[in-house]
């Protein structure tokens, strides 16, 4: 990819996250193309549709919650990391609204261009929660899938509309689940 | 309604309440009147159309969930009755997959035919969780709302494919969570 076609492409998946964040997965992609004032033919030329587009920026979101997890695995206890990792997948799940269902497509279909970052993603939460179960800080019986699907449920919460004033606490409730020695009950 | 007429939407009930366990809430109408040996026509005077069957088997299993907590408020310790209530939730959810977004969208609409046997639920559940709460055996920062919710995340993940593996073990996880003298972590 050319210099500027990269600018271009990195500046259109810049506004497209910011627009995503205000409406939704079903966010207009005249309206992206405009904020980032290009025409919708070249927003089209990039990601030729929604679904490529979204594709794009989860992937994106996914490989930083990726990186966060691999920065946390050096650094502070692992109860602290696991928590932190966990509050940041789940802040990050409240600003894309409407994603959940293309999470939760994403690690079941192996054609699905987000599945290695989504398996990836999943692997690095895993490797956290390993940890902090080898210090007796998380529960045992749980692995890297089942924490996955904690997030999802919560970031589906998110979703809906009269349950969503809920989900921070609900947050904190299935944290201490999974830490053994958190905040009690 | 005359004896007879009800009798037959109490059958069609019936039935569509097995072919909706099997086929989830997309199950054929077709087949749920063959089923109940009638004709399409008879169903859709009893039911003219999906959501209004969906939303009366709803009611009929929300109505039961609604009895068991009553029933189980004067047995047995208010924690093994809370338990035994979020198991029977759970049970209900997996067994109806597909209908998640249903209960969602009817506690938050007042005009929903569901929304008086879902707020009617919550309740029952809500005063389950109270009198848990009351001798110190479920966590005091949550409602019965947050337990709805709870219920209703249990319940997405279990119509997840690549997830609802999990879902039981992750229901173990939440009741924990809930439960402050439950089986430890």
């Amino acid at each position: 990819m050319r210099a500027d076609a990269k600018k271009n492409r990195d500046h259109l998946l810049s506004v497209a996250g910011t627009v995503v964040a205000e409406q939704g997965a079903e966010a207009s992609l005249r309206d992206i193309a405009r904020r980032a004032d290009m025409g919708l033919a070249t927003l089209l030329r990039h990601f030729p549709t929604r679904d490529a587009l979204l594709d794009a920026l989860l992937r994106t979101s996914f490989d930083e919650l990726t990186a966060k997890a691999a920065a946390l695995e050096t650094s502070g206890s692992p109860q602290d990391a696991l928590a932190s990792w966990l509050h940041a997948c789940v802040a990050w799940t409240t600003t894309y609204r409407g994603v959940t269902e293309l999470m939760a497509a994403a690690i079941e279909d192996p054609e699905s261009a987000l599945h290695a970052s989504c398996v990836t993603l999943r692997a690095a939460g895993a490797r956290l929660l390993t940890r902090a179960q080898a210090v007796g800080a998380a529960r045992g019986d749980i692995d890297g899938t089942d924490l996955f699907a904690l997030v999802a449920a919560l970031a589906w919460l998110g979703d809906q509309p009269a349950l969503a004033p809920r989900s921070a606490r609900l947050y904190e409730v299935v944290t201490d689940a999974i830490l053994t020695s958190g905040s009690s009950a």
